[in-house]
């Protein structure tokens, strides 16, 4: 066990376990992940807002929010999205092999997919693999290990955040490395806790927590068919009211927002982790609109994958956000160099400039404005050649 | 003359010029244009929907709709875009300079510029070089040439459109290669006809040409500060009307679509020209969002790059493109090949469709919805890594 991994805090109650089905094509590689809770569990679910969802995003939207929810089942390397009935048909199969084992219904299960569009699911191959994972799923470690591993696509590593709270415990994981504004791919997180609350309570934490984090990352700002945001509380431990429950939302929102970073950070063939602080605005949304058309804007990152700090795309980025405002009420910072102040360019040196973005893998750049209170924190990351080469030949 | 060169039809009335005035740092390419129209022209105009608008867009707005335009300028090497007052006293010393020359206000001048973003304009070097241009213009192919060179920027050739038509001569020509969605760069395109029309139909003709044209090309999705239409009409022949108005509306549309697909073909690195045709939608509006989501969506762009035929991520993009519409609405093609139809997927050959995108530079992509009689043909280009290295390094 890893450093890492000892510090890990497991909620109490979940068993894990991630299987190699054979889905990928890959002999090592796991696929099938499983969740379980050993009571029935209070769920709530937050889902892209594509309009082409895949299947599994449709039976969890079916059946949330929920409070008897067991477990979730998820695979990795095919989406099972732009399916059609027998798509929808084999996400709830899904459900059924898992409910089997646990002797609960169905509809208790709830189901996450990632990987290609358009393609059916192999069936015999999950058919044999999902009831495998149910019968070894254990409450440790090395199993939540391997559940967190099988459900990546184009990451390099797991991705894991967890608290241990005066009363709780919470355990989260997520995938995601490109479709994310969310390539394959798509943005999956889980999170676990012992927590005791109520489903309004639960679902206004996961709406809030969303929000703040992965409602403010962008890879190439492809919004996936398959994202798929789950939080579940078996309630095994006292009922959180009060300040208690003002700590654990703080909390799942830390989470979140960790997560999230992480995704960030390991976007496909990325060289800078880039944060966009936008403040000044009329209100949060206007912010966060300015700070994702920035994100979004591949002049912006391929300027600070090159170095260059051609900050005027930058400015010309936010002007297109559909958000009203003046020249006059903008300022620009990259780093701590002020490059633009209301609206007209400051000197700067480009030398120092561009060397701030050749030395640092963290990138800051910050926008203010003078309209009113609203700000958001954004992240995303440059645009590179190797995203361009990884993207061209993703399938075939 | 070249025998494209002797097949331009130039408008009567116009002259032409562009000059080397040192802006660009290079000794023999020509960063200055005027367009001079001997008498007192209609002109109309329309312009970047960027907040952040260049001064020279400001001038533009200030002095049209106009019925005594003299002339236009352009400079191409430096956007004069957030250059503060002193940008706005130098794209309004442009204009004076040339009307100087020409003896008649500065209101009577028109003015663009493209390029970098945030220098101010090296003014010492148009003062020379405005003057010289404007007494070098003549009404001929040579100096239209010269005239169509000076306003590029990463293009890699000039973009020239005309016709003859029973009554008048159209002559258009533009810029554009990146930041076109409208990358150093910008759209700029000048239309001058003999025609005589009012300013009433002189607009309307201008904003259905470009809603039909400049409006329907992305290539990486970024709105220029910078970009301009203008469209002069200095009334040497008869006074158009009926037949002969709708007939000039047509060849309007005709010329602005010729030069918008030449800009489109012309984006910064791009491999594979791309026409997405949209149709079945409730209406034109929803179809062009539809098409403009597909024409920039990175994983898209990167797919055909790559000559991957990887239809889910074009369904995706048409899913957030913020369109209702559910997945049995739709049908996708690529080429002459059914790839999704209502809704399910449909056996394809990969190698044929990989083989598709390999073979043509040109490739279409068809999407019929059941909704209504809405559509919109998009063009755009694929993302390469060429593209990525072109932009990476621009200013520094």
């Amino acid at each position: 066990m890893t450093q890492e991994q000892q510090q890990w805090h497991l909620a109490r109650g979940y068993r894990f376990a991630g299987v190699v089905s054979g889905l990928r094509n890959e002999p090592d590689r796991r696929d099938v992940a499983v969740i379980i809770s050993d009571t029935p569990a209070s769920a709530v679910g937050m889902f892209t807002k594509n309009q082409i969802c895949a299947a599994p995003v449709r039976v969890c939207r079916q059946r949330l929010p929920s409070t008897r929810t067991r477990a979730i089942v998820i695979c990795s390397g095919n989406a099972n999205a732009c399916t059609g009935a027998q798509g929808l048909a084999d996400a709830q199969r899904m459900t059924a092999l898992v409910a089997q084992e646990l002797g609960c219904e169905a509809e208790q299960v709830l189901v996450a997919s990632t990987g290609v569009i358009g393609r059916l699911l192999p069936m015999p191959l999950l058919e044999a693999a999902i009831p495998q994972a149910v019968r070894s799923a254990v409450a440790s470690p090395e199993a939540f290990r391997h559940a967190a591993q099988a459900i990546l696509t184009t990451d390099t590593g797991i991705k894991v955040a967890t608290r241990q709270g005066p009363s709780f415990t919470l355990t989260g994981f997520a995938k995601g490395a490109a479709m994310i504004g969310p390539n394959m791919a798509t943005m999956l997180a889980f999170l676990l806790t012992d927590a005791h609350l109520s489903l309004d309570d639960l679902q206004q934490t996961l709406h809030t927590a969303v929000e703040h984090s992965f409602h403010c990352i962008s890879v190439e700002g492809h919004t996936s068919t398959n994202d798929t945001v789950l939080l579940l509380a078996n309630g095994t431990g006292p009922r959180l009211e009060g300040a208690e429950l003002a700590l654990y939302q703080e909390t799942v929102t830390s989470v979140c927002l960790e997560l999230a970073r992480k995704i960030a950070r390991d976007a496909e063939g990325a060289e800078h982790f880039i944060t966009i602080e936008v403040e000044g605005c009329r209100n949060d949304s206007e912010a966060r609109r300015i700070a994702k058309t920035i994100a979004d804007s591949p002049l912006v990152k391929t300027a600070i994958f090159g170095h260059d700090p051609n900050w005027g795309r930058i400015v010309s980025a936010a002007g297109y956000a559909g958000v009203e405002f003046a020249e006059e009420n903008l300022s620009l910072w990259l780093g701590d160099m002020l490059l633009y102040r209301a609206g007209t360019p400051c000197p700067f040196d480009v030398l120092t400039a561009s060397a701030y973005l050749k030395q640092n893998r963290d990138i800051h750049i910050r926008l203010k404005f003078d309209l009113g209170p609203g700000k958001c924190t954004f992240y995303t990351c440059d645009l590179t050649t190797e995203y361009v080469r990884l993207n061209a030949d993703y399938t075939t």
